[in-house]
């Protein structure tokens, strides 16, 4: 986990207080169930929310015995007994470590699955704003990073809107997937433990009960946690990769904002660079690197193994803190960008009226002409636009199809002109928006 | 994509001429759309479906015009005006490549999933009938490769039909976000192409319309549906990896089955090997390979590049066609699974009762021992045990535990020797059974 | 393996009759040293070679016998039996699949390294030419997509030649790290078979011995293989994504050859895309997919498990084949490359003398002030000619630095001026292309 | 970076302090050769080096002060002016922050080489002593799991010493790929820094020279040497492999050290886990996963984008660190393995000879049988041993052969019995061991 990309409300869920705490209340929430059950003394139960329920772990002390029994669980179980006394034997009966560990991981993911859908809730919300600002914003439309035909830069924010609305789903149920509660015993048998236990402790905990877990948790959730979390990441890499091109120095459409003092380069005190988007990009590829582990993972030998434990340390902090903090920076990345609705315009012209190439390519076999011989009219007239210096005339190609014997053959001058009215492209922007934002 | 694992319902979804069906459907159903729009004469979009409805299309022929135009669907198009004749030239108006390319591949993929969720149904059908047949068969559960505590093989197979029925339930919403069509134009603003020509072909190819369309349907659907088969890739390694262990010679409680004329290998005439689980670890490690690579076509540039085409030419068939012949084979080997519950029982018993220590750390615990002190007491009579060679006798962890004074104080020999009654680890298999299975 | 990014020559390495010709070379050399060693008959060894050595093999048979023993050295072998007549008792004595399967997969890898070397001596030689060509063709280098300062297109043309020489030394190695031989037997002990027919069959293989097999040859070599052509890919992609972005519209310093009849889009037919580097870069992805399953492979069980065998089915030829085709894809797309020199010379002024930033940061710390100062100095007047529309005059920095005082007060109009001679940027352009070529 | 998997001495590689300590260096020495070249006093250079040659910085203070500017190297340049006076104007002249970053990450990078050379060598340490200690400590070898032939596990050992010597040697020259110097400038044209100025810093720093760098130095190198990582991780895995097969309940034919105080389990007192080599399988996919970013970081854009930045962050330090780790755990469970031959003796018993039945299939075909027909004549008996219970009797498989009247036909029963003297298959476990230790 990198530092500066990390935001505290996320670091929180992954430090060891709150993994202690979590830990903790599954245990005393598990006494509860078991005292009612009438296993353990209620008493037991009682004393055991009353000595720890305000208790601050002491990370230390755990780790130091840790470092005896090599076990984790059992290193904090003591811990809990040398707060909470006699009645600490009451704890943890029937249950295993996985028990523990696998629904504190749940009830972590969750809480840091509420994080990440907050984080797209600002991304949607920023895209949502400036899409409507520059919904009549006209610049050309690129496939294969040349010139097609015009769009708004309001369509292109009300589909990122789309793809970020598909991440929130994708997360929602990356929660739901993850969210069990396991308190079945060694290998899954609840052998030494009443189901009932692992209900409520599920309900407290605000998860729901894993059908069938074995010692633990069944890895295929975290694999489709993390791979969610990737596709997400990849959206991010998807817009900040538009931004980076919108800023390249020749285009420069858009700029992410600057601020006073900021520096672009040691070197060069010109410089303003896109640096938050392609910080962006990065980190699209450190969450993405979580997926492979996470799916790795899955096949765990028979009721268990613990190879998975090692790999969600890490992964777990890192592909949540990492894409919590990506899905904020975007987030600022929007709201602040400077957009140049001017320059758009000036880019759109560069080539000479090439963008309505297609509207004379149909109007011509519209008008009779088949569509191989139509195609080579108007390619023939566009190649010579191309080969004209940039930026070409903004008539270039209206000019050249004016004089094309052929093509007035079948086309009007008026006809022809009608075609270079750019408005008939944007007559469905309000029927995009509505799709997108009802 | 590897003949030997594929099977010839999935290879017919790619082969060419189910390609360029579909694209012919594509077209033609956008014709009939366009005709009730009145863009095109009606009588043009009979003369398609009249003229190649029923066509057989020339594949060399159309390799021969793509050689020349380097364009695929432009040499699909010429083709098919050589078969509709110049009524041809209504064909793909206001449409562009992507509108058909996109199109069809979410008509593959649909088709695709379809036959993936008929696998998971057949894997699905076998776990249920095997999980009954062994509800009851007692078999050691393990964890870290190591004895841990009685379940039953039944159990076994009931943990992976709940993460089978989560592998359907993710193919399920894999083809939900896949199966839209965008019929857009070259920048998806619809400007040479009324919506409702959207609307119509994907009513009629099963699919639904894609909100927002740049030239191409944005691939954060095609990551999500590549890690979908992933993880279900990752749940076949699973329980590959199970029955691989349960053949290990040592173990030895269940065997693929091994057909009259079959050899195991070419020099030790001997061998009987899990080939075919083995051989599915590997396929899953193909299926994986595809996420990385999905997710990385999500950041195309601007309104499309085609990097991610060739990406796509490659995993679509792949990781479909191996993931689909992998849940096909894996039903197999479920199904024809030669069980050994003598041998599961053999085995239980080599650790000489072992598998009941918690069962007496418990008992200590309620008669008054600490957890530590219960602990140490029945770990020092465990390791004690361990170090007998094997197969230990049943009653060795019993045996000491009668003889050990620190215990009788605690436990009586009555209590102690039904700790050691197995059928206390059974009781809730009804219940995970009902959880599964209903 | 997609057979529109294979060339021959790739994939007559991987068909069926070239690996049975492999493996009857393993078999009739591993036989002649038999002979030598007195283990088998001399006219047995001869015999072998007699008959079958100039056999085509009967591929379908083979798959016919294969069908039955489910083991493809066996179905060979008795194949080989049916050509070789009752001398073929002596064939495989003392061997196992694995010593047939791993010593021609070896071969196999080999040759194709062979193929990918020369292939990157096709792109070298084509850089070597453009580079020279262009090594005074001034451009602006670009940081973060900003214009940074100038260089020449030979320069960074150089830098990927010295990339691809890396490329080739990567492929060396990773030929080296392959092309061993294994004939150990069943678990690699020799047990039944002298280790010097494997010195012979590696001899006349062209392989070297090596020194521990299990049954198999250890899979960390070609985990290490394919993830050099991974690293080889990604190089491709590096140089695929820098004409992508020269052939951007508004950049437009460089194009894809465009062919007479070839067409860029079936909507728009002005379109001129990168389209062959923009295929690179998908193939990069692909064969970059190889390196994660050919790690997985390393950890095999024991001696052997035959996880590997599916996934070197599909990673094999898919990962050599695509590289190889990218290679000269990439190679014919430099060789024909359109250049546009004044392109570059009229982008370099898009900024109005931005690029010589430094030079007057250098200049005024050298004149005395502290390095903050000048760079407040410098920024505050670059910040001014950022905010002019595009394109800047050409001197619109230096302009404005003759007329700030405080700049005055420590340098000459002179001096000034001298700054702005771009001659000082190219002045190592030949120790950068001593360096690269020598 | 999970703490708990990281040793201090390559933690401290990646401390701010060091980093900070690095780029004084590589700044100081720059500063030398400026000063003998005659482009800054020899007074600055000398005062650089005696204001903060021995400084200790204060992070604290560079993070505050790259708050404003948000540029790292610049924070860092700020607080060396603030230690070394007037004379830091003369710092960094013509040098852009990747000289100093990339030239620093190359130095990290060498030394974390160094460190994991030295855990190799660890662990070749512990494999040869433990293979010397069981070169004739017989076990079965097994392939699919299976029992194949007999072995040593000094041969296995061996084997893996093989796989660790191929480890080092890839560590040595992903060293080498990484370990150059490059100070060149905004753009790699030294357009205001002397070569020779690169040249004296590289000779100082333990470095080669970059032949061409851009702003950066590219991005393969380092691609290639989080690969080699990815590969030694992968060998990692493939020996805890071993060991974890080795350590199951049913084999237990060796077991990781148990120290006295450890716990299995917090549940059942009676588990002793091979936890260190399961946790080393989780810690491969760790640091496997660092591959993939560090290939996708190749393809900067133009002379750089910072994309690979934030990555680098994470998969530096991350997969150095738990590699690192890794290698010594292994190296520790290697040198404290509870190896049990009694039980590999027994292990090797189980199938009741079948071991040699490829020696039985080769006498047969000596003797005249054809390769088809020996193979049925011994699998038709193996078959039959195969379904006694297990523990087979040791003869079973001679018993069954001396029985068969086919076999009696072409083999004598002393002939017979001579090919179950199993010391035939040590005859070259002095060859391997050559092949291996010299």
């Amino acid at each position: 986990m990198i530092p500066r990309y990390a935001r505290p409300e996320m670091m929180a869920i992954w430090d060891a207080q709150t993994r202690f705490r979590i830990w903790f209340e599954i245990e005393a929430h598990a006494a509860d169930a078991l005292a009612e059950l009438g296993v353990i003394p209620a008493e037991a139960a009682r004393t055991i929310w009353d000595k720890a329920g305000d208790a601050v772990f002491d990370v230390a002390r755990i780790d130091a015995i840790e470092a005896e029994t090599r076990h984790d669980v059992i290193a904090f179980l003591t811990h809990l007994a040398e707060i909470v006394g006699p009645e600490a034997r009451f704890v943890h009966q029937g249950m295993t470590s996985s028990d523990v560990l696998d629904t504190c991981l749940a009830v972590q993911l969750s809480r840091a699955s509420d994080l990440l859908i907050a984080g797209v809730d600002r991304v949607l919300a920023a895209l949502a704003t400036r899409a409507h600002e520059h919904k009549h914003s006209v610049r050309i439309g690129r496939s294969h990073g040349i010139h097609a035909e015009p769009t708004t830069f309001g369509v292109s924010l009300a589909g990122f809107h789309a793809e970020f609305q598909r991440a929130r789903a994708r997360l929602v149920a990356a929660k739901a997937e993850i969210a069990t509660c396991a308190i079945s015993g060694a290998v899954g048998t609840f052998a030494q433990i009443d189901p009932r236990v692992e209900a409520h402790v599920a309900a407290k905990m605000g998860l729901s009960v894993e059908p069938v877990s074995t010692q633990v948790i069944p890895r295929d959730r975290h694999a489709a946690f993390f791979c969610a979390l990737a596709v997400v990441a990849s959206s991010i890499e998807r817009l900040a990769t538009e931004i980076r091109h919108m800023q390249r120095t020749e285009v420069l459409e858009a700029e992410e904002y600057f601020s006073p003092g900021q520096k672009g380069s040691s070197a060069m005190p010109h410089k303003r660079n896109p640096v938050l988007t392609e910080n962006l990009t990065g980190l699209a590829r450190l969450v993405r690197s979580a997926a492979i582990p996470a799916l790795e993972n899955v096949a765990l030998w028979h009721e268990r193994d613990i190879s998975h434990s090692s790999v969600e340390r890490g992964i777990g902090p890192d592909a949540t803190i990492h894409l919590d903090f990506a899905l904020h920076r975007l987030a600022g990345v929007v709201e602040k960008l400077l957009i140049y609705p001017e320059r758009m315009k000036a880019n759109l012209d560069l080539l000479g009226g090439l963008h309505n190439s297609q509207r004379v390519l149909l109007a011509l076999t519209q008008a009779g002409a088949s569509r191989e011989d139509a195609y080579k009219m108007v390619q023939a007239n566009a190649m010579a636009v191309w080969s004209l210096p940039s930026p070409r005339p903004a008539t270039a190609l209206l000019d050249r199809l004016l004089a094309d014997s052929q093509v007035s053959t079948l086309l009007s001058p008026d006809h022809i002109r009608t075609l270079f009215d750019d408005s008939h492209h944007f007559a469905q922007v309000d029927t995009i928006f509505a799709r997108v934002f009802g």
